[in-house]
């Protein structure tokens, strides 16, 4: 979104252009029910969308939804921001009959969150089916995953506030990159792609622009995805879960060099 | 958290120790019930919570509060991850009494997120009330804010994975500098920890290590303080709704240069 500034610098004070990335709220829906409201840059919703459910356990593939569609008011600039979301018959979310809340979440919780209403750390972590892998991967495709994040970078290189997240298959092939203003729902975006092209994803590898915390593991999880790639610093339970679920997480991915902290035994 | 992790730069592989942000997720309880769950980096909950609650429209002050206690199981490392909190007699929050939610909120959405269920740009708007200001701020108190968030990082320091929020008084004075994993929560800390001093907060500066997300000037608003200050980009929401609620937002702050994009005329 372009824009005006005024940019300070030492004495010098100037208005200039400035293109702001945009960021506006997306109702989900599922059967005209509130699911969750998150904010996020326009565009791929229905990427978004359906990484978002396979995240939180909602549906188990593209077979389970039977149509997406926007149904909000058009926005200002056009965008819609209410989409809704309708499963095949027999597919029950799991959503608790008394709240009309997503029963594994528990209770109000972040969106985006994958937390579950699990208080205990061990409950976190003891959810995490271990994830099968398609053998081992060339150090120097984990490394070079994070550059296909940079190409795919178009709005942060315009106004530097985006995350992106990329798929890059063991044999180096970039599947495709999603920018969005929070990491989550660049991270939902991508496997959502995915799982509407309905390619397998035991041979890929997640990379992210940011940090790698708990979440953003716990959604390689849910896709079955063994190999995560951070270009910053893993927190203490994202390395947990990806010890527990046989994940293998690679942080500061900075060309040439990173750092394993789960799974090192799977790069070669 | 200390630990081990393998590094690969070029063909040298070494294990090396490491040092983890730790991530941990905290129950926010009201009167015993769940109101929302949160990643955090343990440490000054009570700040937290407190920061939370005045964000989300439950408490107007601390006056609102009769107590906060931890009173959850004790983790692995003697950490409790439940917290709960009794208003004063007569403090009503605006929840839901159907769904037991926060009705400002309307429905599940992120913790973290002031969103509250409106969908349209207008109605987010819409809510901020006008900021107050005590007058006009130095240029270089601004450009210098940022510089208190690194003084205040030693967790950061030491994992490379944490966010930072900081308040720096017009004079210059660096009030307090909070560390978390999470953007939000570490502003969530240092206005919860302003509120438990009881100080006045029309002549301060909001300074964050990252982007200005709609989010985090929206915390501002409801703790009204007039400036915010990130060392990164900002969104299109962020800068509507700083120009609508008179705040002067400041980004890709890092001295001796910065960006205005709302409320210029207030920095001399």
């Amino acid at each position: 979104m372009p824009g005006e500034a005024e940019r300070l610098s030492g004495a010098a004070r100037t208005t200039e252009p400035c293109e702001l990335v945009v960021e506006e709220p997306l109702e989900i829906r599922l059967s005209g029910e509130t699911l969750a409201i998150t904010m996020r840059t326009p565009g791929h919703d229905r990427e978004l969308v359906v990484g978002f459910l396979l995240a939180e356990g909602v549906i188990g593939g593209i077979s389970d939804v039977a149509g997406i569609v926007h149904c909000g008011r058009t926005g200002e600039e056009g965008r819609e921001n209410t989409i809704d979301v309708t499963l095949v018959p027999g597919v029950r979310p799991p959503i608790d009959p008394e709240t009309g809340l997503l029963a594994r979440r528990g209770t109000l919780t972040t969106s985006a969150c994958g937390v579950c209403g699990r208080r205990s750390i061990d409950d976190l972590l003891a959810r995490a089916a271990p994830v099968a892998v398609a053998g081992t991967i060339a150090a120097e495709v984990v490394l070079e995953s994070v550059r296909g994040l940079r190409g795919g970078q178009p709005v942060f290189e315009r106004t530097g506030g985006c995350h992106a997240a990329a798929l890059v298959s063991f044999g180096g092939e970039v599947l495709g990159t999603f920018e969005d203003i929070g990491r989550h729902n660049a991270v939902d975006k991508v496997i959502g792609a995915l799982v509407l092209a309905g390619r397998p994803s035991s041979d890929l590898v997640l990379a992210v622009s940011g940090r790698a915390s708990f979440e953003i593991v716990q959604k390689a999880i849910a896709a079955r995805i063994a190999v995560v790639a951070a270009v910053s610093a893993p927190s203490s339970l994202a390395v947990d879960l990806a010890r527990r679920a046989n994940v293998t997480l690679a942080a500061f991915v900075r060309p040439p060099a990173m750092t394993l902290y789960a799974g090192a035994e799977r790069v070669r």
